[in-house]
């Protein structure tokens, strides 16, 4: 990671982009370079951008999805359907069943799976408010589209069992997601076909 | 790139993402959540570490480097030998030279190279300041460590051919460089190397 001759603002520069995902020291120097190549079009844009986002974009506390508004545009949303909420890992994996437009109810982010590797119990992830979502009287179905991992459906499996009690039906995506795949890395049409033909737990 | 549900501020963000090098949209919407997940510890540093070095980092108005003092700190360094200037394409490449430590003396930054492809004359070049310094006379070697491509190489006999007239021996990196290499992507012991066993043109 030594650059030697830069001074220390584009060593500190270097530093914290080769935190991003995606980029290594080396991606890093380049990113850096073609940054200062291009000041006005893209470096002092993006440095707005990121503290525009991190001042305005907070959680949802009613779903967990991220957004300038709370409750998020999802949650606020009129025209989308009240009865039905789809439980998903991340906002990642809200963002691709929204590109792949097949679902029109509300979301709940659970910030992750259940995991003994890693330590990650119930408690740990947004389940309580789900459970209180899930007893509300207009909610009707729980669609469960968790990554189909080993982690992924034994949280499902785990969410099925607590909100049995709630009184509401339960559902899961179908048996189009591959196993071991994860929902972001999935074309639309399978999202969609997966949406289509989900099945009681 | 539609990112549906994510309001205008997390789109834009996303967009200028992915026009950094090493990122596409896929990998600029993981960066995006990845920094909004990292708020103080990431997402606020990096736009003020990006500001700051819009605002303060300048090419050095001698020798083309990037640095927040002009003339930059390889240039106004009193340990370093003011009879020798090594000639690179690009500041990425005054970097990988300076991080194989191989070279003491001063620097300078072409800005490209010769491309009759790309459409890349002499005077799109940082050249005219060059034969200015080779003129000085302090100088007395001038070391071309250009890429060993074709464009490189091309560049190199034009500029030797323009140097002889200063009167300044004109030498360029030992064989060790392989063809078609550029400098950014060799080791360092490599870099050494073929700085140690650099020839007259």
């Amino acid at each position: 990671m030594r650059t030697a001759s830069a001074g220390p603002e584009i060593e500190r520069l270097i530093t914290l982009l080769s935190k991003m995902p995606g980029l290594g020291p080396r991606s890093a120097r380049r990113a850096a370079l073609h940054l200062l190549g291009r000041r006005d079009a893209l470096m002092r844009p993006l440095a707005d951008a990121l503290a525009d986002a991190a001042d305005k974009i907070s959680a949802c506390s009613e779903c967990g999805n991220m957004d300038v508004s709370d409750p998020c545009a999802v949650c606020s949303a009129p025209n989308r359907a009240e009865n039905a909420i789809c439980v998903v890992e991340t906002v990642g994996d809200l963002w691709a069943l929204e590109r792949a437009g097949a679902f029109k109810g509300r979301y709940h982010v659970l910030g992750g799976v259940l995991s003994a590797l890693d330590g990650v119990r119930p408690e740990d992830l947004n389940i309580a408010k789900l459970i209180e979502r899930a007893e509300r009287s207009e909610v009707t179905e729980i669609v469960l589209a968790l990554n189909a991992t080993v982690d992924g459906q034994t949280t499902a499996h785990y969410l099925a069992d607590r909100l049995e009690a709630a009184g509401v039906k339960v559902t899961s995506l179908a048996r189009g997601v591959p196993v071991g795949g994860e929902l972001d890395y999935l074309d639309d049409g399978t999202l969609a076909a997966a949406f289509k033909s989900r099945s009681s737990v």
